[in-house]
């Protein structure tokens, strides 16, 4: 999930079925014509929770050439980290794992300007972003993680330099009527995707940035202001992909707004067997329907849990659809192994959580703004 | 002469009658109210080169009273040093002798995102007007200087904690048609006057800018911002100070956009005489006229330049004046005078200039941007 805030959802809540129409409307290519290309697989790109992107087949061709190359995402600290976010970090982690350089932005201020968040409780919560990605397994040492209101000036110079060619209707386009506040963090945006190609920070030209889908248009903004500035700095478009939303327990998109249907990965374990026992499910009216049609697993959100975190391998994944389609699990007992697998995953991750935190690690890779 | 290059001069050319509506339409306090306050006076406030204020006698009482006060001003680093902007370095000159401190940015930022300036060009003229404001005789080591693009993280999160509470159409309302350089720029612009009361930069609370009459505006948009920030940040209102502009040749305002009608602290001595010998002065049509009926000074491009620098006695002006309006000195006598005494002016301040540039002063006092 990337971090701006605009409301830019112009496809609602979509199934697999629509994201298709991203390829014909916008030009964003399916995963399908890059998996091949890495030498290492995830099962985000093979389940196709990872569904498109641009440019990513030039990244990878680069990577595997010895270039410099990072992956760069941001999160806006506007609550508690839930599995939406944990499914970005596990994408950092990926890449991590392959040998790209891994830069994490914590989004405080667009929080604090466009959002109008309370800016201690942001801060906050940024700092939360960074402990669970480290307990995730993120390299302490080897991820970059900053504020975007504590960096240094040759970060915010960029923000005044794409000032100069950006039109305001180009804005208005992409982010509807415009604020003060939403221009100065659409800016910051940009920066945040850009500025690692400048010497300063390390000149990483070869950029992936993945994102949700509803998000591409600023990464069409962002890629029109590389080509912009490809003489003045030098600077190259960035690549992105795009990763569907996990799925939240009442079937609309993971959103610390709707708390009750989200697994916040500091939940007590108890607060988690409520939340999946209320979850929506792909069941019928009836357990003697239910086996006799089977389920529907395309509109359960525990099915989600299995796709994106608790089916390790793709066997695991397949033989859970077809348990459920052919009526042999019903959702009581599919339930009930989802969340034993959840509460693993998630008192594994409370753990090493609690363990990053003791350690003052934090206070080691990030500093935090001073107000 | 502040920085800002947005076109907001509703007055026009304004004679000193003019002025005076200021007063009455914007609730700018003229500077009679307070020149009594001051202790140690200044040719400007006596000559109503200075001509309006506001809050000015709140910020003399807190600087007599002892507490840390400061002069905020900025330079477009647009062009060369013209006799313009050394009225301002002047009146820097005036308030670091009294004891205030003295804090000067160069606008090169907006130089390049609104005026969209060659960098490299706006990146050496900032360094022009710093060492002519050292030759001028400010303090090396009691004057901050600082490009906008190269300041500290605490300076630049103003601008995106600013962005939060100025509406669209506030910033419309002032700047006329709104760019996303002009929205950032303006943000830019409160953070410079208002970022010196932060702890990080020596929290100095009685801030006064000087300031042409047409900034006022965004002297206002200033304030009001102060306002909405006294609970978050302790932010109180800066005062603020008005100047007349120095006429060029031509009789109008001194600029660096046309360059024959100004008179550049560079300029060569054949260059300033020419430009003397063609400057508009407020002679008749003939010698005999001018003998029986004067000239008329208010009109003379000349008689500016005895005003705010020629004329260093109140009795010398004042015999200039009369020598003219009586008819008794004519315009070639008086402008060869003029020459004379401008020429020693300038040949000193390019002396000095040298020796600073010589010195190797400036990159102790200044940082300039990497790109």
């Amino acid at each position: 999930m990337f971090y701006l805030n605009i409301k830019l959802d112009p496809w609602g809540h979509m199934d697999i079925s629509d994201y298709s129409k991203l390829y014909e409307l916008f030009g964003i290519e399916p995963i399908d014509t890059v998996i091949d290309d890495l030498r290492v697989k995830h099962r985000f790109f093979e389940r196709r929770v990872v569904f498109g992107h641009r440019d990513m087949g030039k990244w990878i061709k680069n990577f595997y050439s010895g270039e410099k190359s990072i992956v760069l995402t941001g999160f806006m600290p506007s609550g508690h980290v839930h599995l939406g976010h944990l499914m970005v970090i596990e994408e950092l982690k990926y890449f991590q794992k392959i040998g790209a350089k891994v830069r994490v932005v914590i989004a405080d201020a667009e929080a604090y300007a466009v959002r109008r968040l309370d800016r201690d409780l942001t801060i906050k919560y940024g700092v939360e972003y960074i402990a669970h990605a480290l307990a995730w397994g993120l390299d302490s040492l080897e991820t970059d993680f900053y504020f975007q209101t504590n960096y240094s000036e040759d970060y915010y110079r960029l923000i005044h330099f794409f000032s100069r060619k950006v039109s305001f209707n180009e804005m208005e386009a992409i982010y509807g009527e415009l604020t003060p506040a939403k221009i100065v963090s659409a800016l910051t945006q940009v920066a945040d995707i850009l500025h690692s190609q400048l010497k300063e920070f390390g000149e990483y030209r070869n950029i992936i940035v993945p994102v949700g889908a509803d998000q591409d248009p600023h990464i069409r903004l962002t890629r029109d202001l590389a080509d912009r500035f490809s003489n003045e700095l030098g600077f190259v478009r960035p690549s992105s992909m795009y990763h569907k939303f996990i799925t939240g327990l009442d079937g609309n998109k993971m959103s610390s707004s709707r708390p009750d249907y989200a697994i916040f990965l500091l939940d007590d374990n108890d607060i988690v067997a409520k939340k999946i026992a209320m979850a929506l499910t792909g069941g019928r009216a009836t357990a003697d329907e239910q086996r006799k049609l089977g389920g529907e697993p395309h509109k359960c959100s525990i099915y989600q849990l299995y796709l994106y975190f608790l089916a390790e391998t793709d066997g695991e994944l397949r033989d859970t659809y077809n348990d459920c389609i052919s009526g042999k699990v019903l959702c009581g007992q599919c339930k009930k192994r989802a969340l034993e697998k959840l509460l693993i995953l998630l008192n594994e991750q409370r753990s090493r959580f609690r363990d990053v935190v003791e350690s003052g690690v934090i206070d080691k890779v990030v500093e935090k703004p001073k107000f």
